[in-house]
């Protein structure tokens, strides 16, 4: 009776990996919820490593399977090894690594490519039908997993929202502490950080995405 | 009318650093009850730094404050800069960054020693009679800061105790989803991961902490 929930995590930090309390407030909820979690990351270098108290860039390299193994305590595996037949749903958070690590659309914008094994994971559970949570930013790579027309929501910035539109997404502008449901494909948005000022707003809207996408596997 | 809590992080992640889910939960639960937040850590070395994945040690350094800013999006101070008389309360989330470079005691023990920037400002705290929040394995430090005979709990875990108990402290035993009170001295402790066997377990204790910690405040 347990739903088994796929995370891909892309790091360790709002502004070279996963954000943290996206990553924490989806894998709690999902906890609560009694569901059954796997974390699973890209074994790629990052795009960059940033230090997150003066916003510049550090001379060394790090991991995004390794650097994301500390949000989840251990317990993560290389994307490479995800099979959809083992899970009902899968949900991606937010933070630039969603835009640097898992895709470069923090850099190529509406011209970005997905990561390969991240796309083919994403694609799988888009061809099985089974349900699909994006956070924040990460709804930038929702055109290229269901193709033209596919709706989400990165909240409310027009920039944003336009290279989505431009990659033939239909943006759908959200509130913080809401979702947006493309019926059709099975996927639930939400702005979470892209519109949070607090941790307790981004959770708003993190909560019914997960209550959501669970509702759906 | 909102309480103001100080936050010490440790660094970013379970084994040599701040415990993510641990921290998270906290910052969460705090901005849920309508507290202000300002986390600290102190501007040190951290004592290694151990890759997630694997367990093993890697041949790089990382600092405390830079790496602690990661699970705070940046909004971190050094713990040089915080003053007692602008918060109402004090929490310190665990994790191994709270035994290794907060204090020594996953080395030395009953003879561990705090950090000395942390060890002033919780004293500060204790002198001011302002609540104090310890959890998981952060009440390792409670008889530095409050002197023998002072209560509270990391849970079970026997060696752990006789430790504590060896430095003058009175280890209470306690289940995951509980608290222990220092009436006296305004202590409230709680297992979290020293016993949680999930994300939710360890919330349920941590959610008890805080809230306990602001009705103290």
């Amino acid at each position: 009776m347990h739903k088994k929930v796929a995370v891909i995590l892309s790091g360790c930090g709002v502004y070279d990996g996963a954000e943290i309390h996206e990553s924490v407030i989806t894998l709690l909820r999902l906890s609560q919820r009694g569901a059954v979690v796997q974390c699973f990351a890209p074994n790629i270098v990052q795009h960059h490593v940033l230090n997150h108290l003066t916003g510049t860039e550090m001379p060394e390299s790090r991991n995004v399977l390794v650097e994301s193994a500390r949000i989840a305590r251990g317990e993560i595996k290389d994307i490479r090894e995800a099979r959809v037949e083992d899970f009902d749903a899968l949900i991606v958070p937010g933070g630039f690594g969603a835009a640097k690590n898992l895709s470069n659309f923090a850099f190529a914008g509406d011209q970005c490519e997905v990561q390969p094994d991240v796309l083919a994971l994403a694609k799988a559970f888009a061809a099985a039908h089974k349900p699909v949570g994006l956070l924040c930013i990460a709804p930038a790579i929702a055109e290229r997993i269901y193709g033209p027309g596919v709706e989400c929501t990165i909240g409310n910035d027009a920039e944003t929202a336009a290279a989505l539109t431009r990659m033939g997404a239909k943006h759908i502008d959200c509130a913080v502490d809401g979702i947006v449901e493309d019926v059709h494909h099975k996927l639930v948005t939400t702005p979470a950080y892209m519109l949070a000022q607090s941790i307790a707003e981004a959770a708003s809207g993190i909560n019914k995405l997960v209550d959501r996408v669970l509702e759906l596997a």
